[in-house]
């Protein structure tokens, strides 16, 4: 029997959200329906609702930080029972045969990764994602939620919490490492947590110093304005990690000359423009320019579990469903701390 | 007391060699003299004769790439002793106390690098290269030949070997690897070789191929030509490894669209123009741009063993003193098979 819920969708590009009905499919044997709790809004979902980054399909129910409870589970599931207090991110399959899924690396699926939104499934089935009130999706999709944790600060993790934890690990945050983080937003104000958490010394290089209060409570020892520039030089050979979470462009040859020899500059945000860099700027200490899009599994449940273990997840502002349009404008804007979740239980009936 | 040798050196930038004498300082207790076999010539050297890297020392030595015996020691040597074969690469000097110095980074020492010719040590006596019969150095700065090697195959380990096996080690190189050589000059030849050896797949992207053959008894197991573009996108997706040893221009999205999830290419060359990259390229798959510069003493002597044991060093064409100049704009016309090497027994008297 398929599901009917309540949901939030825009019918057209850059339309206004309206109230809507949607159909979950009826559950296959490994799958679990969610009683979503709480859904963030990252700045991804404003790209694709104004088609930012291409034809996107519509109507589209956006939202890939989902938080919830499970409320049913297909024939075969092992992971998760009923009452479990589960979150889904920006995927919701992939094809779970190919080198890069066998490594938990479903991110970079070699068939198909299915996002959790603005997708179909290979049998055609749209994919629409968490600004609703249930979602039903295969098991191995849904990840745990620390007891310790409340729903509305956990949604954000899925996305904004995976995307800077995965780098952080990867290249090399803890004790000992410095670490800038570049832009103190959704993504920027948990990098800061996490990498404090992780025992790295947290430097903010933000355009003003507005939000340095905030930055060191989340745990940053030093907090930097870039509006001048001096910045760049004063902290010329500093880091062994730079986390840029700005997608504005970006100025690489400063950021790489910040680094310490073999340190990286890691950018989660995605520029519209090609970027400049020189050569001698990587060359000189061996340095490291990458990005990093998201996570698979298996580290965004270990994100979570770190998480709940040292007791930080998402600062956000908790809005209800008649104020997503107005949120989106803020966080275009800038002006939200840290991330928007919506109370998905205010959706009303249409 | 000290060494009065014979040298080649140009008198002012991109003047013609010419015979010269020159003085080696009096052993202190740490120096080794060295009566140099060969010198090999490097690319660097000229860009650093034709002041192409900015303003440098005349009259220069230049040479890097040396391999010679001991042929007196300090007091208070004990890494080396009279008549054993030894290489000298690119310094001759580090402060030998900050980080990357005790971390074997000589390379990136934090107070200075003395280059082996072109540059000053800290007391400003001027540093003189390998184009001459005998040279003095620090024994710290002296790395062992391995006795199956012949002296003139080993002379452009010194630069061009280790500049290649650094990266390759750092970045992963070995069995089930996939890597690609952009060019297939003194640089590329070797990371041919050296990739084989460590047991990649190894393809050679070359403009032409006109020296497919060296290739694949180099160890390549595939050789394309990048001239009509085609390539790229038939090799998508396709490597572990990219190491690029070209100084033109790099087709940087090109060459990070041909890596796999989590691959890296590595520039070896150092181009004069700001490169353009999209942010995507590496976001999309966590991919890393990097280069890589040189390498330390530690990683030079394991490059020398790794080659000794393996039975491979340069391919070279071994010329006399007077055919330097010659020599020079071949290299710079990519006509060479694969590396000069100035057999310095040929350096007249004045």
């Amino acid at each position: 029997m398929t599901t009917v819920t309540r949901a939030l969708a825009v019918p057209s590009a850059s339309a206004h959200f309206e109230p809507v009905t949607i159909e979950r499919r009826a559950l296959r044997d490994h799958d679990i329906r969610i009683d979503i709790a709480y859904a963030g809004i990252c700045h991804s979902d404003i790209h694709q609702v104004r088609e930012e980054w291409g034809p996107a399909v519509f109507p589209m129910v956006p939202g890939h930080e989902i938080a919830g409870v499970v409320s049913e589970v297909g024939s075969a599931v092992t992971r998760h029972k009923v009452g479990d207090r589960v979150g889904v991110g920006c995927m919701v399959d992939s094809c779970g045969q190919c080198e890069q899924c066998l490594a938990g690396h479903e991110n970079f699926c070699q068939v198909k990764t299915v996002w959790t939104y603005n997708d179909t499934y290979p049998d055609g089935e749209i994919t629409q994602g968490g600004y609703s009130q249930q979602i039903v999706v295969a098991e191995d999709f849904a990840v745990k939620i620390p007891d310790s944790m409340e729903l509305d600060v956990a949604a954000p993790l899925l996305c904004a919490g995976v995307t800077v934890y995965n780098p952080l690990k990867r290249w090399g945050a803890g004790p000992g490492k410095k670490v800038a983080v570049v832009g103190m937003g959704g993504l920027g104000h948990m990098a800061v947590k996490i990498a404090a958490a992780m025992g790295s010394e947290v430097t903010v290089l933000s355009q003003t110093t507005s939000k340095e209060a905030d930055g060191r409570a989340f745990g940053a020892v030093d907090y930097r304005a870039t509006a001048d520039g001096s910045v760049y030089s004063e902290l010329r050979g500093t880091f062994d990690l730079v986390i840029n979470t700005v997608s504005a462009d970006v100025p690489l040859d400063r950021f790489l000359r910040m680094l310490r020899p073999f340190g990286a500059v890691v950018n989660v945000g995605l520029p519209t423009n090609p970027q400049q860099v020189r050569i001698g700027s990587l060359t000189s200490g061996d340095k490291v320019l990458t990005g990093s899009n998201i996570g698979g599994i298996p580290i965004t449940q270990e994100m979570l579990d770190f998480c709940g273990e040292h007791g930080i997840a998402a600062t956000v502002e908790t809005i209800s469903a008649d104020e997503v349009d107005k949120a989106y404008d803020r966080v275009v804007n800038s002006d939200v701390r840290y991330r928007f979740v919506i109370d998905v239980s205010t959706i009303p009936a249409t």
